[in-house]
């Protein structure tokens, strides 16, 4: 059986033949730990993460490639830039400032800091996702020790004005923290041009393997370590390095600095198409996030009056996300798309179409084509059975 | 140039090939992310993870696949354990025993808990590395929440009575956790018939990949997550699971388990033969750890009279470690050997030689003829001399 159009690159990226190519030689040739410092495997594979410090450093303009520090993906990195911020600096305050539309893993470090006697809040959104650098400055006090803003929305794809909240937390002598794992490799960040001291980014989303990600931390800022034993990345998180993962986010990092220009011209044309044909062939189509300061493969739609998931039980051959994704048995609506005030008529009629390098024309025109047919469809049932279409399914 | 030959398996392991033939596939096909719930994609990676879940619960004998906990490696899982039911258990106890010979990730875990107001109590070791299961008993006290005894040792091999001292913990009521890190894999583990709470794995000490690891969770153990972020893992360890990393350590964990009898003898057979070979040429090399009760692959001697780190510069090719791992700028001595009161004039001079699945006969023989002449030659040398070929050395 073919397998689906793969619109989802939100969720997570194929790996990148050249990348996968890159990494193989070090799973079972150079497979030393690099921290054995006594034969060649060690050396050779401690040279091979010393390549990929750098080339990681150099897509989001770090000063130094000691700046980068290796972790299992964004959640980790996530987890401890806020976590190892707080408990670090607690003589300097308990007060941590966020965005209500954040990924989880920072929303949810959030709360265990909370129960930790942190306080955070959690700043509101425009309708299109954005956050003002006013607000940030109105919500920093006296007790605040780091503010973190997603640089961009994996639902919705809005970028954050990073720069401007980057001028105000320097104002304020404020770290200023960014989950940019769905916006490097896609858009330009430079930690020293944008002020960021803290970024979270992770392999599998830039054409990458799961399973390896980085945080980079500004040189003198303090950070209490989550993970102990053996005191490998400077102490700051311990654990074997997993080399092959390491190469080939190196080897991810440096292919979209190269390539980045190139690909968002062209993923913003085919995302571009995609909406124009699906907005030309149905009626109440409604575009969630910016309409030009968003990432350029993303396209967040509401088809009022059709059920996400009914959708995307119809429509097998694309494969696509909703916002409003059922992580349990229950389908909970967008924290995202609630924050940005969406219509609740319209929360669980959202998909996310993520678009990515190795989507085709051909392939953007089949997906618009069955969008509009299974949308007119589904429209077409009675509420009642949409639902008996998402009950009936295999799975969630 | 001929890379030398391997005999670090405790430090890291080659991936078996037929292991990175079953990761292939999901890292530019079958890409989907686990938690993709409304495509194909996610399914099948959903279902990989799930088959991977089976084969390491097998391994260890859980009772159910959903007692694993995916993590990055042994480190992780060694810090999920110990500081996870510390802080989930805080309202029964704040007392932890562990062995002063355990690995860093637990040892360093055990010190981050004394900062947060827990009390930890490191039992002493005999001269073969072995602590009794009476230490344990005796160290117990009713504020008692978590005993943590490592399976194998990675420097010694030796082997922990891990079956008594589960009786002892279960007679008191008190969880067990085991690094299992060096003894999955390697030795029969169950955890049923040990009475072990928790374990720790990871892919890479069995011939699986870097950045894949495991905890078993016996059912019912209430655990406090250290990443936040979506719930993945029951809520235990969230993150976007490491699909290819998985399938690879599952498929490691199956061949283990199949193999393990043959190889083991096989292993060990070629050990005992170095043991020798290197015994019949050499006067004055005393063996570290117990004698019979250790890892087939594991042979620890210290040559009286040369520095094991010149022994290692001169002896290129073949690739091997020392018990004092340089891990700093400063030669600092092992904190194993030294618990087993192993003597001062002998602490620099051990070398740790690791067996594993691809070692060969040939090999073998020919890192005894040359650990005997180069034992030989740094022997001849004086003191000074020994330390001038380490200053002298590219690294370390």
């Amino acid at each position: 059986m073919k397998p689906p159009i793969y619109l989802d690159y939100h969720a997570t990226t194929p790996v990148d033949p050249r990348v996968l190519e890159a990494m193989l030689p070090f799973f079972s040739e150079q497979f030393g730990n690099a921290a054995s410092r006594t034969h060649v495997f060690g050396w050779r594979a401690a040279e091979a993460v010393d390549a990929a410090r750098a080339q990681v450093a150099a897509l989001v303009g770090a000063r130094s490639p000691e700046e980068i520090v290796f972790t299992s993906g964004a959640t980790e990195s996530d987890n401890l830039a806020l976590k190892g911020v707080a408990l670090a600096n607690r003589d300097k305050g308990d007060h941590i400032v966020a965005v209500a539309t954040e990924h989880r893993a920072v929303l949810d470090a959030c709360k265990r800091l909370e129960q930790d006697g942190f306080r955070v809040t959690l700043l509101l959104v425009d309708k299109h996702g954005v956050v003002s650098p006013d607000a940030v400055r109105a919500a920093i006090t006296d007790r605040t020790i780091l503010v973190s803003v997603m640089a961009a929305n994996n639902e919705v794809g809005t970028l954050a004005p990073l720069a401007e909240i980057g001028r105000v937390t320097r104002e304020r002598g404020v770290l200023l923290h960014t989950d940019a794992a769905q916006a490097a490799g896609k858009i330009p960040l430079d930690v020293e041009a944008l002020g960021v001291d803290l970024l979270s980014l992770t392999a599998h989303k830039l054409c990458g393997p799961k399973g390896a990600g980085a945080l980079y931390v500004r040189r003198g800022v303090r950070l209490s370590p989550q993970m102990d034993g053996g005191g490998h990345e400077s102490g700051l998180r311990s654990g074997t390095l997993n080399v092959p993962g390491i190469v080939g986010l190196g080897k991810a990092c440096e292919i979209c600095r190269l390539e980045m220009d190139e690909e968002t011209a062209r993923v913003r044309q085919l995302r571009d198409r995609l909406h124009a044909k699906i907005a030309e062939a149905l009626e109440n189509v409604f575009l969630n996030g910016h309409p030009t300061e968003r990432l350029a493969g993303n396209l967040n739609l509401s088809f009022a009056g059709a059920t996400a998931e009914a959708v995307m039980a119809t429509m097998k051959d694309v494969a696509v996300s909703s916002a409003s994704a059922c992580t349990t048995a229950a389908v909970e609506p967008s924290h995202v798309l609630r924050a940005m005030g969406v219509k609740r008529s319209l929360e669980h009629c959202s998909i996310r179409f993520g678009l990515g390098r190795f989507t085709t024309e051909e392939e953007v025109d089949h997906a618009a084509r069955r969008v509009a047919e299974v949308v007119r469809e589904v429209r077409a049932m009675p509420p009642m059975d949409q639902l008996a279409i998402v009950a009936a399914r295999d799975r969630c």
